[in-house]
């Protein structure tokens, strides 16, 4: 019972404050009617495409964990959610994933176009630099520019971009990966990808709630081990419900890893092991918490909600 | 005699600072053969094909004006080039301006995929804010902050994205704008298009330059519209060649703009008149500059060698 009833707090919790990031989302973003209005409606059509908000929720969470508030680190949370949308509209290009489906819905380009994608995903990515950037009242500028620094690097090439690009790769390559750098053996492959394409900027959105907040080192480096375990489980759960879950529960084409042959966590473990190695990894990210006491329970709670998704 | 000696000077001054530049760039762009590999070789490849560093060159020769130094500006100067080029590897795409050639050599797209094109374009933009944010002695947080946010506001929808798709939609509807938003008249809709897709990054690197050197509020204002004005003189100028240059010494396709129909100032006002306009908003710029009498030579050389320029 007080299982169920913690769950229930944390689903209202996270109902809040994605209703403020929205609330935020639509006061930064452009208006849809501004010109040049096909850009805005791109941009706002991804934005606001019912996405769960987990790179904000995870911004706002961990700052709340080290004792700050919500509206200081809003920009930062608006900021990474734009980064997530821009790089999924990139993800879905033709030239890429070629998806038709995401969140339900047609991808961007199959609405607006190849061109105007491309550079709704580039609008959204300034924007994003433009709101983590925003002096806030309570927020040392050295930690606002420390932390566009940590986002930065995380979707760079050695975080998410570099990530992507691998994951091209091993699609193209199926099979032993053999190029030079690569891992030789497929399970340090599977999981250099992921921690590059998704965990990089997980880990990255709970240490800048910290950083924002002045978090004391000790807090700062039990956050950081939390996000690190997290953002792979994140991803290795995702793999899972491409695999076995259904489009209409996902909002996007199911089973798509495995016709494109994509390097993932059940093509190399298989489904039942891959879920084992996720829940191993969220008791992970749960014990790295045990430093914070009772404080560490909020980020401890979506751990677990995030490993019971269902899309 | 002294104006040719004068511009000897200035094109010795414009050639150490591009050559501590690229230095930078080099420290700064990951190895070429740091994992995975075809991604650093693409971002290398685009970013040392040869380009004239105009914007790297702002920056600094804006932060010498007003009594700064070189080193504590080189990472912006350095951000400034990686977006640009960026902005060019998106354009040149296929569902873009599909372009085959770029500073003489086959676009980035054409050499390493598309795939490959979006994301090297992604990373350098990623790699750019890295920059822009790092803490430089002698440089405010408040400033670095600032500048970052300049920045990212001049490449958005309302700067060089924004002008991108304007530039596209003027393309395919060639003969009078009639789009809700567009200025009713040509003129207006190539000035508003180019003041974006150039004119608006050009001004934030002038701004930018004095910002990070605390320079005084009338300094930034002189160099602010000294930016303005030359970022259009600029877009011009680059239509002018585009129309009467050849592929060989413009290192990309010549008049593609006219073969593509694009909104230009030579098809608004034909290629006189054009080069009257770019050599008086030349004259603006060099006038903006006159607060700050002999301090102010070194920009307003560099003005009038862009408007003499060929390439």
């Amino acid at each position: 019972m007080a299982e169920r009833a913690l769950a229930a707090d944390l689903h209202a919790y996270a109902a809040d404050r994605a209703a403020r990031v929205d609330a935020a989302l639509d006061a930064w973003l452009p208006p849809e009617d501004a010109f040049p209005a096909i850009l805005h409606r791109a941009m706002r059509y991804s934005v606001f495409a019912g996405g769960k908000r987990l790179r904000p929720l995870l911004v706002i969470a961990a700052a709340e964990t080290v004792g700050g508030a919500v509206e200081p680190v809003l920009p930062t949370a608006c900021a990474v959610e734009l980064i997530n949308t821009y790089s999924l509209i990139h993800d879905d290009l033709p030239s890429m994933d070629d998806a038709e489906l995401r969140r339900g819905r047609p991808a961007c380009h199959r609405v607006f176009g190849e061109a105007i994608a491309v550079l709704a995903g580039d609008a959204l990515h300034a924007l994003a630099f433009e709101l983590l950037a925003r002096p806030v009242p309570g927020v040392r500028p050295e930690a606002t520019a420390a932390v566009v620094r940590e986002v930065a690097a995380a979707i760079g090439t050695g975080g998410m971009v570099g990530g992507q690009v691998l994951d091209l790769l091993a699609e193209r390559r199926p099979g032993q990966p053999a190029m030079p750098g690569w891992p030789a053996d497929p399970a340090s492959a599977v999981a250099d990808i992921h921690r590059r394409k998704t965990a990089a900027l997980i880990r990255a959105c709970v240490r800048a709630g910290a950083i924002l907040c002045d978090a004391p080192a000790g807090e700062l480096e039990a956050l950081d081990a939390y996000g690190a375990h997290l953002g792979l489980a994140y991803q290795v759960i995702d793999d899972v419900l491409d695999e076995v879950g259904e489009a209409q529960t996902l909002g996007k084409d199911a089973r798509r890893d495995a016709a494109s042959r994509k390097l993932t966590y059940p093509a190399v473990y298989g489904v039942e092991r891959s879920r084992a190695i996720a829940a191993a990894l969220t008791a992970q990210a749960v014990e790295a918490l045990r430093p914070l006491g009772a404080r560490g329970d909020l980020l401890a709670g979506l751990a677990r909600l995030l490993l019971e998704r269902e899309a």
